[in-house]
């Protein structure tokens, strides 16, 4: 029996509260309005920004909440208007949405697009209104324009990207979030160059995807910086020459020192995967004199600001930042899926762990595992 | 009599203490060595990083010391080895040095150049040696690899370019610092492009040069932010389109967010010329989400720090700083000289007032006030 236009009642994880496991329950999903999608989710992964808001130091956070970003499915129905997808598309669902008629996606600087911006910022579909309920009547909000932690979800026509239905959606989930944020920071935003040194804090998947950016690129040196040893192995996997862990530091010497004295003089690019605004610093202040650039992905924690001097931005040192790999999601997943196809991408090694989508918090409690990279759960 | 090989006794300006005027008397001025050149200094004006260092602040000011850094004359006479100017030369003096060898120079990526960067920080000349002293056999130190506040000095042959001598060398002065920098900025650090938005902080000699960057590249808006209302119609002059005084907005409303209200979302090119820590942040979170790039020309008292969130920049805005403009001296005087002679570089408008060298304690007085720009100081 068709669902299209109806309630769908499936299972899904509703974050109830700050700093709560998540309860998986069914909740009720309505039918997508006008340039809306609903899309049945076969996989989700469980990203550090879904584990931020949870922990309720998200300034931003709403409960109670369906979160989940980092996603793949299928096109189960579509609202009035919308042309872009249909039923029956395998998709990944886009926290950065792309409508292609903005002032930012017209600008061909940016690929942050401002068509959903103030109503995915506020839990709800751009009418204002939630499409989620839980069996009460509650509604439930949405979360980054995508939450995935629903067996079905509605999305904005925006923010959803049909892929070739011949790769597996249980790799390219993460092309949703993590893998695409890295590698996009690395070829897209600093845009690396043959013999360029890099240096990457923090390995997780954000990280080593920068990592094998850089690599695809041809960097001479990518230095992986963490304080985890166990990230050493992956590091060389994906790409990284060196691995520093800086607090097995000689006393008296600082990260930076060790990393100028490594690439005689600085590096030509940095990257914070981490979030922490002291490592933010001391990427920027390792980066080389005249052109070095310090490229921040990381989310920092409420409140916390980024400090300088400002002869380190005087003598060359660029700082800057990145969302989403500087990837336009719509334009060029495409390419991504392609990349990850032809073996010139690495996807599948980011997939350290396996659970039914029933096993939600176990996957946020891997997440902080150093021999954790990403959990992928399965619906059915 | 040739003074070729011999000490030269003249007249100079010498900063004994911080915070003292200078004294005006004769010191003794060796000869050039190997790579040196001596320069009979014909103008000089006063920068306010002159004023900087002489009020103590400057963590890295050395007394007693030689000032001046924008400065024109002709060379008199050049130690061995010197190619690239000879006796007779117009030439103006500059402190970012050039040697087209130094791995920044030949990086393409930058102004700055590293071969005589050390021994000028240290306020003497590659050797390790100062070329002045006072009558009582004193040292003194140089400074910025210039120190025209004597009527003869001796710079590095890489401190030095030659130029073409129908040039009023009591204009061109200025091209050894505030102009250049300014209008550099503007046209090859930032890259102002026709259409783009611009703000200035400060409108003194090196913003308003910026502004008249980037009204030589066809920005749609200038908006120069000053506290001093006696700089608007000099903005206008310089080609600004907006002027505001940020200290007479209406309660409760900041210049962040005048500025995003007047240009509809922040500015293409935000660039600070305060030197203010504080300014600087509003430069930053003036710029437009997912481009705006803010350029930080001044400089900041000693300890100062820059601070924003990261989210400023993960959203897309760029924080850089330019030295002397990004221009290279050697290479790009020339074309900066072609540019004032045939009318497309304003340089004569920033000369508000004149004075011959012995009273250059009151041009410093002048360069606080709202309706001086530049005092040019005469020798003869």
């Amino acid at each position: 029996m068709s669902t299209v236009g109806k309630p769908i009642t499936c299972q899904a994880a509703v974050a109830y509260e700050a700093a709560k496991p998540l309860v998986v329950e069914e909740i009720v999903v309505d039918p997508p309005k006008a340039h809306e999608v609903r899309i049945k989710i076969i996989n989700t992964a469980v990203c550090h920004t879904d584990a931020y808001t949870l922990s309720g130091v998200d300034p931003e956070g709403l409960f109670p909440c369906v979160l989940g970003h980092e996603g793949s499915g299928i096109v189960e129905s579509v609202g009035d208007n919308v042309t872009t997808v249909k039923p029956g598309d395998h998709v990944v669902a886009l926290y950065t949405a792309e409508c292609g008629k903005c002032k930012f996606c017209l600008s061909g600087k940016t690929n942050l697009c401002g068509s959903v911006r103030a109503t995915q910022g506020k839990g709800v579909m751009p009418d204002g209104t939630p499409r989620f309920h839980n069996k009460k009547g509650e509604p439930l909000y949405h979360f980054m324009g995508c939450s995935t932690f629903s067996e079905y979800t509605v999305v904005a026509d925006v923010s959803v990207v049909a892929i070739d239905p011949t790769a597996p959606l249980d790799s390219v989930c993460l092309l949703g979030c993590g893998v695409t944020t890295g590698y996009g920071a690395a070829i897209k935003t600093a845009n690396v160059q043959k013999g360029d040194t890099v240096a990457v804090f923090g390995a997780g998947t954000v990280g080593l995807s920068v990592v094998q950016g850089a690599k695809s690129r041809g960097a001479s040196k990518i230095i992986v910086v963490d304080i985890n040893n166990d990230k050493k192995e992956w590091s060389a996997e994906f790409g990284a020459t060196d691995f520093v862990n800086p607090s097995e530091l000689p006393e008296g010497q600082d990260i930076v020192s060790k990393l100028v004295e490594m690439t005689d003089g600085g590096l030509d690019f940095t990257f914070d995967c981490t979030g922490n605004v002291n490592v933010m610093r001391d990427a920027l202040e390792a980066c080389h004199k005249g052109w070095g650039q310090s490229i921040i992905i990381g989310v920092a924690a409420a409140g916390k600001e980024i400090s300088t001097r400002p002869f380190q931005l005087v003598t060359g040192r660029v700082w800057k930042g990145s969302a989403f790999g500087g990837i336009k999601g719509r334009s060029e997943m495409g390419g991504l899926i392609k990349d990850y196809q032809n073996g010139s991408l690495k996807v599948d090694e980011f997939i350290t762990n396996r659970r039914p989508f029933v096993e939600i918090n176990d996957a946020f409690e891997e997440l902080h595992h150093g021999n954790c990279l990403r959990t992928v759960l399965s619906f059915k």
